[in-house]
């Protein structure tokens, strides 16, 4: 059975176990997950009508059509003419579902759409059933996590040994030049290059900007891009130049929170616990008010996906779950600090996809 | 009064028409065309609650809330942290809506909560009342418009002039060599840059690949980017030294189609009236089942917008209705062809934001 097929199949029982009759799949990740194939993000319909029982459907705009692969252990396709009406044709190969899941993804105008073109039909999310299966990610999938690992930290060796300059150049410039490298190390598309320095490293999604960085800043680095379709993300905070004390005191408490939190993130451990090691130890420290996120987001397809390593969530790790492991402290006005790296759950112990040294680098 | 607020003022109109009772905007351009602020594509929630009557709000996560320029004359900002629930935050700023019109764009995971949240609220698309308003350009986003225009217009002429080498490279480098142009040229974003040769011309949206461009070779190139918030989009088809008569004779039908129908795009016409007009040519010169393609989309914040020049639109055009004019010709298994220009619709005729040739180059 060909990989795609055995994912469709594993997604089949899930829905006789969550009661969904049909799973209808548009732009996100879940749709190449179960086909090899990636819907633009238009306003032409693209949709994988995927029923409990009986033959999957991918309804694809005409013009779009040349470009699927197609499976026909997974699917068949259905091009429709731009006169057609693609919402009915799904409704129609959908006819019947009591549950209906819909893909995260799916622009909220389709969803619209289809309950009114399916009244009886309630809609739940997709990720229910296709969650928990993309979550557990295969050795192919690890590998390629490694790998997309592998080509970031060598972008992250480069600005902490200095070959990335940072003094008197804008953060933008920085930001390109980071986005550059990415690509220049494999990395098919760049999805961010956060360069925030000084106070604007106290935000922690600031984009890259004019700013000109100065001698005395502090830079969070903050990058991924994606790499044979999963995701890198990686975060080191350099120093240009020696910082002062309470910088190198509270970064400290940062490479000491991050490690434990990797060190903690065992299979069958909470996801909340593993956010837990991480706040406590800044929290003790003192720092708890200026720690203002969650510490991690799972990755694979995403950048951001399930699981999320936050309060609140019971969830526990499971072999194959990837995700981040990024705690921070931020002060408003002066400077901020994150330090990450991606984390594989195995039997065998956490397994870190970014090698490079944690330390703070000093630039120049 | 500043325009977005003057725009929050006719969007509020629109509802008064459309009996909607809150607006919810989330991911997608009718967001920032409201309030300046882009959200990020993420898992975590913002979204503008912008009800008829009474005070907007933007809910949005705490670490994204540094990023928001506050408008004060058009909402109030409300950062939720990392334990709070932002559905709940939004149902409750929407309290007692029977009609909810939410953005299209947004993630369908969301509207699936926020229809749990609000069992009594029935969910309709915000483009049936931010649509209308933001279909209608001002004069300063022509402005913006026409500027993008040139930007890509002077990529254009490079491929033209040959400056753009072709033949033994691959369709995936010239499509680089296209996108660092346009970024040269001053977009701060590429959408897409298709390049399409030989056979896979007759894929209308080819991806780019390792196909190597041969003499002989017609290629359509069709590309497009974002400068100051608003987008450009054009495509010139090349032919690889002299191309064959029955290449030249559909490239001169296809010139004449896409003049006619660019001419056609007057004020007070029905969308539907545009497309034909091209549609009647190329049908009559006996290639109409190799035009599989609407004709135009409209065009601004996104790539992709209203109106649609297609079969069955009767929405009459108006000024500062701006759309793309693009007929092709597919011919499955040897070539394609397609040309294209943004225009703008206004009381003196319509208005083209691409001026370079529009024959045929051959190149080499």
């Amino acid at each position: 059975m060909s990989v795609l097929a055995d994912r469709v199949e594993r997604v089949r029982a899930a829905m006789g176990a969550e009661g969904v009759d049909v799973v209808l799949l548009s732009v996100g990740p879940d749709l190449p997950y179960l086909t090899g194939y990636e819907a633009m993000p238009l306003e032409r319909l693209t949709m994988l009508v995927l029923p409990r029982d009986g033959d999957a459907t991918l309804v694809v705009p005409r013009l779009e059509a040349p470009r699927v692969v197609e499976q026909p252990d997974v699917f068949t396709v259905l091009p429709w003419t731009e006169t057609e009406d693609p919402v009915a044709l799904v409704a129609d190969r959908a006819q019947g579902a009591a549950v209906a899941a819909i893909g995260d993804h799916t622009w909220a105008r389709f969803l619209i759409d289809l309950i009114t073109a399916m009244p009886a039909t309630t809609f739940r999310r997709a990720s229910a059933v296709v969650g928990p299966i993309r979550m557990r990610k295969d050795p192919d999938e690890i590998a390629a996590l490694r790998a997309a690992g592998a080509a970031a930290d060598r972008v992250a060796a480069q600005l902490q040994a200095g070959k990335i300059s940072l003094e008197g150049r804008t953060e933008a410039a920085v930001s390109a030049d980071i986005s550059n490298r990415l690509l220049a190390e494999g990395h098919e598309r760049v999805n961010f290059a956060i360069v925030a320095s000084g106070p604007n490293g106290a935000s922690p999604h600031h984009s890259a900007g004019d700013r000109i960085i100065q001698r005395g800043d502090v830079v969070v680095c903050d990058f991924g891009g994606r790499l044979d379709g999963y995701c890198s993300d990686i975060t080191r905070t350099v120093a240009v130049g020696e910082p002062p004390a309470e910088v190198a005191d509270a970064y400290a408490v940062l490479l000491e929170a991050q490690q434990a939190a990797v060190a903690a993130a065992v299979v069958g451990t909470p996801c909340a616990e593993v956010d837990a090691v991480a706040r406590r130890i800044i929290t003790a420290a003192g720092y708890g008010e200026r720690f203002i996120h969650r510490t991690g987001h799972g990755i694979g397809m995403e950048e951001h996906e399930d699981p999320y390593i936050v309060a609140g969530n019971d969830l526990t790790l499971a072999p194959g779950h990837a995700f981040s492991v990024e705690p921070g402290i931020y002060t408003p006005g002066r400077w901020g600090m994150r330090l990450e790296d991606i984390v594989v759950a195995t039997a065998e112990g956490p397994d870190a996809m970014n090698r490079v040294p944690h330390e703070l680098a000093v630039i120049g």
